[in-house]
């Protein structure tokens, strides 16, 4: 499809249901598509969005623009779910149909406000000389899961930002409410988050920027979360433009996030004695979205997808899918993400891993391992090696390459699993770690996605992979002699 | 809607993407909607179609019309699953595109040949005058799930029937090819099984009618099914304005079926010293298809409602769903149905029931069941009582009564189960047991459909309920002493 501009956003009323028909069933039908993450009934989806529990249920939405796999009209698709692992699909909720979101309901958040979800999202609005026209607007969802919006904006775009205005975060502390937006201030184009504040959720005050870092943002901050993680408040948000000597990430653009010491958000003020952090190690998060349950954890997920990349299912006109759902802790400063606990309710038949192999040995540890299964996987101290996921006897797959002796690391290498793609960008994550410390794994494959655990949640690698249908052995190369333990279960469908 | 003739009939690129993703929408959303059975997307579904195994999977279609609770325009929608209990829904497969399937491909079967499945379908064709021409068609489906048609139909509609001529079930015998369908005698308005053979699937050659009763089989049978149950033939089909002296059903048409001796295709005999039964006793088996699977069994499943009737779900623009798969097996020349053993798989949180009542008794067998559970349940003989599912203090519920004493039986009443439909066939449905033996019953309820297998599948009762959100309680009332012991599992969802 030639995608102008008047198609990308066109009405979906203006769109035939035998074309939404024919997308759905190629996205249903296609060998790429995950099991047991949430993917797109059709076209495209990127970040999540209202993440929120509600009416004693999960509440997840995401971007959707259903006609294609190219960021067009956007609107919510609303998900709900008992334990943040299946989710169900009760579809699109927030179309672009006001004239303040006349071109597209954008990414926001969720609270609960006494028995109703409040929802703000940022409208997207071109004039006739398609300048865009940022609002941040509100809606709210009740027990019934019905929605209605608010019939005015509550925040328009100020003076001192541009039209890069967008991703309202809705907080309460103490008995104020606060918006953080990702923005980009109209005199130095930097990036910057905004906050406002509010006591009625209606009339909304401009508190001008949160000062987290003396650091130049690059041009954009996108997805701005402010979360509590084992008492310290957590920046999560990504910056576009950032300068490599700040983040070195290969990544188009980084999901970045700051542990602070204390955060005043009346005074704009998030003070921090940490660096900026990598959120994810590997090829594909962003957009990333946080918040903390009544149960007392954080919880965070993602878009499984980067902005302005070509992923192989394009040419079958779905693309992207999310993050599993993860759990945040800090641990000695760092901030670990783990999948949900009740993942373990879904493990089918398990196999029990474990051998020995001399230095340049290989093995096939699992010749069908099928493509949706939970792996960890543990290696002592003092060895080095490679960890091939699927793989076959025409496919090196997707290289876990180790060494846990001196210079110790952990590297993916997608180059040689299945179809290529986003090279540009390189085919290698790598991160260090401790030297001469034992190593382990917990990986989720599942299709065309791959989520690696690294000691505990310490570091995490998230990547789309596109692997051949036969691609299924999990090899062990060693260099060194390495000794390995492990477990492998299918995962079971959840995912509807 | 006002569903005239041309809203009905317009093909699905009239229709918006926009209404569609509305309906989807309001039909995932409902609290009615089942969680382990089939329901439709949005619209309709009516008869299984394609059931079989194929390329390592299970495959079922159904008959849609998207857009509303009314029977439009059908296309197939296309279903695999690995164990006959959770279900992938692949969209819409087969569409109303030709010259001779303009308004509607209506129901078919399926056949492996080779590599690929061999789908037979009826084409229905309006004619300017609105005449209808029903053509027997022939379709493809490949090991990607492609559905190629065959340009020219295989059998058009022969001048000793009228135009009531469709669901034609192929089968192989030795190595000949034949098709039964459902048909009208044009002399006599007669409902009747016509047989069609072919060496090569591309040539039909008319054999007349299939010689399976003496009987006056009504105004025209709808889906005739051959199968092999226990190494007897098994027929089984939908009989349209059958006399009540041959098959007593409240229905507005039974399914039924009957046990033959012997069938010979080529001679177009079906032998049989049984009499036509009632395949379920419950208020919404319709349409049901079985056939032989690879694995040695016969399996059945049915739509789960009638024609002509209204549903409450009517309101939400969507309606009916499948019925579990069961196993036939014939026992004492009795045909008995079970849900499937992999169902097994998919029990949680276990709890037992055991008790005994006095008589004129009345108790919370359990609070909270839930909306989608499986109940086995057990009373000894001479006892009388009442076992009420999805009852609460503001309602009565659906009634099992039962007595195994003399004059032993089991009914349900389904008067007082949340929103009455059809009462204008009557609230119960009852059959006759043998005197002073003990009963079992199986019972899967799922949101708006309960499943009754009496005395291991030796009757079954089928029926859609709509009951309140709250009525969630087990009730057992006694006539006489009653003792029970049974074993309740909360189901987990599994349908996508």
């Amino acid at each position: 499809m030639d995608w102008t501009r008047k198609k990308l956003y066109s009405q979906y009323d203006k769109w035939s249901a035998d074309y939404l028909l024919a997308l759905q069933a190629q996205a249903a039908q296609s060998d790429f598509r995950p099991t047991y993450h949430i993917a797109p009934t059709s076209g495209l989806l990127n970040d999540p969005n209202g993440f929120s529990f509600f009416n004693n249920q999960w509440h997840l939405f995401y971007q959707s623009f259903p006609f294609g796999p190219v960021h067009g009209l956007k609107s919510w698709v609303h998900l709900v779910s008992d334990d943040l692992v299946t989710w169900h699909n009760l579809g699109t909720i927030l179309n672009a149909d006001t004239a303040y979101d006349s071109h597209g309901a954008y990414s926001g958040s969720a609270m609960v406000i006494e028995d109703r979800l409040f929802l703000m999202y940022t409208g997207n609005v071109r004039d006739k000389d398609w300048v865009r026209h940022p609002f941040q607007n509100g809606a709210y969802l009740d027990t019934d899961n019905h929605l209605t919006k608010l019939s005015l904006p509550l925040i328009k775009q100020p003076a001192h930002v541009t039209d890069h205005f967008r991703d309202p975060q809705v907080l309460k502390k103490d008995d104020t409410y606060y918006a953080l937006l990702g923005a980009q201030d109209a005199n130095t184009k930097q990036g910057k988050i905004s906050i406002f504040k509010s006591n009625n959720l209606t009339t909304w005050e401009d508190l001008g920027y949160l000062n987290f870092t003396q650091q130049d943002m690059g041009y954009m901050i996108e997805c701005p979360n402010l979360v509590t993680v084992n008492e310290k408040p957590v920046l999560i948000f990504c910056p576009q433009g950032l300068d490599k000597n700040i983040i070195n990430s290969d990544n188009i653009y980084p999901n970045t996030y700051l542990i602070g010491d204390n955060c005043q958000l009346k005074n704009g003020e998030f003070h921090s004695t940490h660096n900026i952090e990598l959120l994810d190690h590997g090829f594909d998060i962003y957009a990333s979205q946080a918040f903390n349950a009544p149960d007392g954890n954080a919880y965070l997920v993602s878009w499984l997808g980067l902005p302005e990349i070509a992923y192989p299912t394009d040419s079958e006109n779905w693309a992207h899918c999310m993050s599993v759902v993860k759990k945040l802790t800090i641990r000695n400063d760092k901030l670990y993400q783990e999948p949900v606990a009740a993942f373990k309710n879904y493990r089918k038949c398990h196999a029990e891993l474990h051998g020995m192999l001399n230095e340049h040995q290989q093995i096939v540890i699992t010749e069908n391992a099928t493509l949706s299964y939970e792996l960890e996987i543990s290696f002592l101290q003092n060895q080095q090696g490679t960890l091939s996921l699927l793989s076959s006897s025409n496919s090196k797959g997707l290289r876990l390459n180790f060494s846990t002796s001196n210079n110790a690391y952990f590297e993916i290498d997608r180059k040689d699993c299945g179809i290529p793609f986003a090279t540009a960008y390189g085919t290698k994550r790598r991160v260090a770690l401790e030297d001469n410390a034992p190593l382990k794994l917990h990986i989720l494959i599942d299709h065309s996605t791959c989520e690696v655990f690294v000691n505990g949640g310490e570091f995490v690698f998230s990547q789309r992979i596109f692997p051949n249908d036969d691609d299924l052995q999990i090899l062990l190369a060693s260099e060194s002699e390495v000794i390995y333990n492990g477990d492998w279960w299918k995962i079971s469908n959840m995912t509807h």
